[in-house]
């Protein structure tokens, strides 16, 4: 695939899942306030990288993306409810987020809590929405159990504590990805699951698709890392250098400079092998894996 | 029903449920702190009414109550995270709940906030998990639904920002109600609701189920507002008269005090009448119904 036609498929699944997700939280019967608390920060940007992985890897089947629409919204919404709680004052901190004031910094702490209460609990409601002709009742429940475990105490959640716990701390290279694999790692690695449970895949390629995403989410952090300490504060819309100031191990910081960019050459190899392994169309796939190692912010 | 059946249930299923929720979260691969927040609040006993209604509406139809035990522990957990998330500083701001220091003066805000998203997370992992030939699995879909439903925007979550929004104002009955039948009474409508759908109810018995929950939701309150004015702080673990002393307002500063009797008395009335509509046996659910009306805690 070129360049021109991951644009269109970005530019088109970035259009559908946001206006599902506009459309879905408009027409809760909900005090307004904590609508627009949860529509703020799903509206904040980002590059909807988890629900761009979900529809390629339909599409690797040859399946249209729409039949995920319902679990990439979930997922944008578990995402987002993670960033609204993890910057709020007793967690990061954080004031700003994408360049733009964090969500307790606009609506309050109480309603930031709140608010990604509300997107936490949504985000199941909204699978088990989806036509039953569209996702198997079965499939539906499959979905849920791993977006639970995904993103719970045995995976992003999990891999939170892990963070606050290792602040300050000098970690092992064991303990930094302890800390990636859950904390980041496995929402990734759902969404391309998830997309392979709609399109029916097989265990054999289930488990290929897991090995994809995890040196695909390993990469990611890799980059993050990199960028913290290279990026330019306009485009990655936080200060640069904040980990090193934080006291946070990084994979610069274990591995050198040097070390982190060979990693993450590793990682998008491997990631890419993975890919190659099976007999699908897996271009666009192929795409999100170079934009993760080079992207900007 | 005597006192003595149902103290032999009330034990039983209280026994059940909590076994459940401790075996369930212990074997959790998670981070040990964050087990031990969850486990903190889980087991900071409470009377365990909402697990205690689904059981016995499962009794009611004549099925054993065990068929519902992921539900019940669902849905004490989700009542759990909500008042670990509640107490918080930016919300309630409460130091004791049940007379024991709450989950984020024990183990901090941050872990609070945490244990709260994981117990939430798990509450529909816990259900997903029912054998398929306990629950089908469209009933389970359907579990999921409503539990979300009535915990989250539209529900308990929209609740608690209306009573946010209402506090230090006058509120006016229906509003007053509003917050009520939200932040409280969804989620124990619910476990009546989850208890007669896993029982295979028919459309017009969900219907009575809720009636008779609606009732006993709004009792549910009034009672509480009525501790709070004259119970014991021995007793219901808080300070007697907060609800004054935050400006609230509640049934008796609405009605009068013998107003809210005079409310309370026709909810329990009419909660009785919907379950003497029903031709089942609802023995127990009345004595749930007498407790909540004459509790002291």
């Amino acid at each position: 695939m070129n360049k021109v036609g991951f644009t269109t498929f970005s530019k088109k699944y970035k259009e559908l899942v946001e206006a599902y997700l506009k459309e879905s939280v408009s027409q809760l019967s909900a005090p307004t306030q904590i609508k627009e608390a949860m529509l703020y920060s799903l509206e904040a940007g980002g590059k909807r990288i988890r629900p761009l992985l979900l529809f390629a890897t339909l599409e690797a089947f040859g399946k249209k993306g729409e039949l995920g629409i319902e679990a990439a919204a979930a997922i944008e919404m578990i995402h987002t409810y993670s960033l609204i709680h993890d910057d709020l004052p007793s967690m990061d901190n954080d004031d700003l987020r994408r360049g733009k004031p964090t969500n307790h910094k606009v609506f309050g702490e109480a309603y930031a809590i709140l608010a990604g209460d509300a997107l936490l609990t949504y985000s199941f409601q909204v699978i088990s929405s989806a036509s039953s002709e569209a996702i198997p009742t079965e499939v539906k429940i499959q979905l849920i159990t791993e977006l639970a475990k995904a993103s719970g105490a045995e995976g992003m959640v999990g891999g939170q504590v892990a963070d606050m716990d290792g602040e300050g701390k000098d970690l092992s290279l064991d303990e930094l990805e302890y800390i990636h694999i859950h904390k980041t790692g496995k929402l990734l690695a759902y969404s391309v699951v998830a997309g392979a449970m709609i399109a029916g895949a097989n265990n054999q390629l289930l488990e290929k698709f897991t090995t994809f995403a995890h040196h695909l989410g390993l990469a990611f952090q890799i980059r993050d890392d990199i960028l913290d300490l290279e990026g330019d504060q306009e485009i990655i819309g936080k200060k640069v250098g904040s980990d090193e100031q934080n006291n946070k191990s990084t994979y610069p910081s274990l591995l050198t400079m040097e070390g982190a960019r060979q990693s993450l050459l590793e990682h998008i190899t491997l990631a890419k092998d993975a890919l190659n392994s099976m007999e699908l169309e897996t271009e666009i796939l192929k795409e999100i894996t170079d934009l993760v190692a080079n992207r900007n912010h």
